[in-house]
């Protein structure tokens, strides 16, 4: 399948799901191969799960298709360029390409600002709209070293 | 409970779940009006899912047990500062406050290295270092509208 076929798929895909009533017009597929391993699409209200975006429910389910937290030389292809919550899923995921359709300008105009996040992200965390506060650094950073010594660990 | 009497159960919880073997050393707790309505923690190796971050677990668990996708009002905590992913699902839920224990450093001085993935969020999509194109972006942009025309549907 060529990249527009693809992503014609993934387009109808939205329509079907948002028109169903499941929640926002994205949706997403996950392939190996050139092979269709996972399907998502938006269950944020459905679900009543904020982080139920497209991607990340595509994500997870090629995760638990293949049983790996790692998606390396796996590609996904989603109707609107992801939002800094699923692009950074991505690379934890190690996905090897993305594949978008409309872009982040498309999504603000029909009311998803994913802009205002990935601003907020790159302001110091002192200056957020969301209020941040640092608290026991010290005892967190004690306790985050003793990873570094568990002999019998998974690194992901 | 204080701030910092919260973040000691944090860091407890995290060291605990760790040694047993459930993931990385992470772990939040969710509070509303004081009271403890949710705890994650690191479930990625275990759950195989990159996106089971203790801070994304915390939130999927609190929004359970409120029957909401909208978390206003909450407040997070967490042993260690949130990475990309877990900020901008912070934002997504409307969570009020963070506090957060280590910083983003620490967690990069243990292997886990999310200054680079926040750096890669703020590159041109086209100089990522995970590679991504565009495809049917005037077809993608129509489906998109269809959500301004939707009746019946739950904004989020």
């Amino acid at each position: 399948m060529t990249d527009c076929a693809v992503m014609a798929e993934v387009i109808a895909l939205a329509r079907e799901k948002m028109l169903a009533g499941e929640g926002g017009p994205f949706a997403a597929l996950i392939l190996r191969d050139g092979e269709i391993i996972a399907r998502g699409w938006n269950r944020v209200t459905t679900l009543n799960d904020p982080t139920a975006h497209a991607e990340i429910v595509a994500i997870r389910s090629a995760c638990a298709h293949l049983h790996t937290f790692d998606l390396s030389g796996c590609e996904l292809f989603v109707n609107c360029e992801p939002c800094p919550m699923c692009l950074a899923a991505s690379y934890w995921a190690r996905l090897a390409r993305i594949v978008y359709g409309a872009g982040q300008q498309d999504a603000a105009d029909i009311g998803f600002d994913d802009a205002f996040i990935a601003a907020e992200l790159t302001r110091d965390p002192g200056l957020r709209s969301l209020p941040m506060q640092q608290c026991l650094a010290r005892e967190a950073r004690s306790g985050l070293r003793l990873w570094l010594d568990m002999d019998q660990k998974i690194p992901y």
